[in-house]
């Protein structure tokens, strides 16, 4: 009889067990199917709006052309996660390998470690309340680099001696002009930090690190290009004083203007670290870094309101769609109205925007409600961190999603 | 032998699965614990930063003041969700009815339809691509209500009648002034559209809904309240026209300005919806719809460089964290430093601020790396966007965090 009842009970866990793992497989190959079934194939007028999408074929292209940029300098491509913070582009941009990588927050460097990439610089002046945080990625992965640009960042370093003699490694900033974050170049503190860092125990001094994010403030090729060879030449001077101390150990600089227009002493850095490229966007364009042609990214959006009194349109994009950024830098508002150059987006709120003409009046039977508009944003930086989920297609056809990492 | 296979691959099978049932166990405890244990209690400098902090008994306050306002004025509070969009937030907001609540995009409504939410008004002119949707919610609960301004939005409701004669519940937008979404009150269309609804077989005309946006250009109570007045006559005089031809519905106006310091003549109309009141910000309070010690919310954020050259600090707050919102609106820039009156955030980028001295130089001993502070946002609505988790406080001690829904 006991037997018996303890044989039902085998059974009955046994069958309830069975039965769970059946459950969660079909609930898996279910979601699966939704996810891919649903969207795949279907045109982007299938997808609600407001919706940011990503042209697959001029990612590729972007990352494709920076690669063999980079190969054609000689210079090793360290591609920058800060605009898109996906695995996707990750991937495309390493070229599948899964290493050499910077970020701008440390949610990103986890995000990347937990799928497999290492090599990773955390390129941000190394914040003092994550520092226990550097630690554990520091001694989870191969290669965890960490940046400061002051004595009391290496006297936290100091501090926290990571485990099994392990080192930690330090790229130091150098302002090189830029006027963001780094030391001065030119103060005598630059090469006293430097020797610092070297003469540390349990600190290695990895390289020398320059932003040139004053490419930005350019126009055309050749003065991204004087940027390019300021800083170039910059880094370059540095690490001959260095040299002069004994020291030898990389050099990075980046950004995509400087990078998408490299000069022939970049090839004499050990790397380079642009990021928007992957995207580009309409301050790119501005900029000279890439033509309109080159942006894979859109926010698409529908006109949902006529305001005729206004002569505007409504749409369905507000500053929760494509952000606030570019204010007052473009003829057409805070993006380009693709396919029609006389309207202007002018003003938005959290979920509305207002379109008007340039000049003129709207025509408003060309824009019944509904219609599709595509947004061509100024700043891709700034517009992908509005989305949650990146709608990816070729041709116009839906491939799939991406899911970026948010946080610090 | 076949027996004590059998039996043997039954222990097997059950030893592996009471493995399994405790490791998940395990796992699920020491994932609660270690988020109650880990931050619970601890100060606020104990967080990460950039943090979205949130003052619960400042909420609290803000939650209960506005349900004893419009319980003293006779009216019925429909909460807006758009600001916070925290099922916790809702709970206060609804005084845990779960009930009566406005919503800004669909996925609002799914999220709160999913925890039990009902009585949902989805104020935001419908979107043509959301139909479908709009309809399953609306067969979902007891009560989805949309909104609508055009002949052309009635027609897609036609074509799409819910199952078993259940009714769409419209509201019509009326402009009354604040010039975005709506049908402007003095034009004949709208009450021909009214009409057009209240006459629509399987389409019920739920009430008329007008936003005094307009109330963000006052300035103190006198203003805020001819705005509220002039919306309030608007519907009124609305609601008789309606009257007029054998046509009751309810009624709606909303802003938190105005509901913050409402009129006596809201009391006539069925219902009022603010929404940014649960968390206020320095826009309120310039307006003068709250005091600046009404505001819920701060974005943390510390010291990560000394700039002397240009006698700046940077911090770790960049727009990411904070919105590019308040731009050229504030003395102190795109936020107030709290207990620092001195300072202006005066530019940023991704992931780093600039902070100013308003007049006279920095001494920058007062700000050793490192130190923290705390910005109230200009909008907390746009700052609260940039954020996925919230940290929640009572008197500068974490209580736990809140998870924002997201997208559209």
């Amino acid at each position: 009889m006991l037997k018996y009842r303890l044989s039902a009970i085998i059974r009955f866990i046994l069958i309830k067990y069975l039965f769970t793992c059946f459950v969660c497989v079909c609930v898996c190959v279910c979601v699966c199917c939704f996810r891919a079934v649903s969207m795949e194939g279907q045109p982007l007028s299938a997808l609600s709006s407001p919706a940011l999408v990503v042209d697959i074929d001029k990612v590729k292209t972007n990352a494709q052309r920076m690669i063999e940029r980079c190969q054609a300098l000689g210079v090793q491509l360290r591609p920058h996660m800060k605009t898109h913070k996906t695995l996707e582009c990750a991937d495309l941009m390493t070229a599948g390998s899964r290493r050499c990588i910077v970020v701008s927050t440390l949610a990103e460097a986890c995000f990347y470690a937990d799928h497999g990439f290492d090599d990773i610089i955390y390129a941000y002046s190394l914040p003092f309340d994550k520092i226990e945080r550097c630690a554990a990625l520091s001694e989870k992965l191969d290669l965890f680099q960490v940046l400061l640009d002051h004595h009391d960042a290496l006297q936290q370093l100091k501090r926290r001696p990571l485990k099994d003699g392990q080192l930690w490694h330090v790229w130091l900033k150098l302002d090189c002009g830029n006027g963001r974050a780094g030391v001065l170049h030119s103060e005598p503190e630059a090469l006293s930090l430097a020797r610092a860092i070297a003469g540390t125990e349990g600190v290695e001094l990895t390289g020398i690190y320059a932003h040139c994010g004053n490419t930005y403030s350019c126009t055309g090729v050749e003065q991204i290009q004087a940027v390019a060879q300021d800083t170039t030449s910059c880094v370059l001077q540095f690490m001959e004083k260095l040299k002069a101390v004994g020291i030898t150990c990389k050099s990075s600089i980046g950004s995509t203007p400087s990078c998408s227009h490299p000069v022939q002493d970049m090839s004499k850095l050990s790397e380079v670290h642009p990021g928007n490229y992957i995207f580009y966007d309409v301050q790119q364009s501005m900029i000279g870094s890439c033509s309109l042609e080159d942006v894979a990214v859109r926010v698409l959006t529908r006109v949902i309101g006529h305001c005729p009194q206004k002569d505007q349109l409504l749409i369905d994009c507000g500053w929760s769609a494509i952000s606030l950024d570019g204010a007052g830098k473009l003829p057409t508002g805070y993006a380009i109205i693709e396919g029609h150059p006389d309207l202007k987006l002018s003003s938005m709120t959290q979920e509305h925007g207002r379109l008007e003409p340039i000049s003129g009046h709207l025509d408003y039977s060309k824009y019944p409600l509904g219609t599709l508009l595509s947004l061509i944003p100024h700043h891709s930086c700034a517009t992908a961190m509005m989305h949650p989920v990146y709608h990816v297609h070729s041709k116009g056809r839906l491939l799939g999603t991406w899911n970026p990492t948010r946080g610090w």
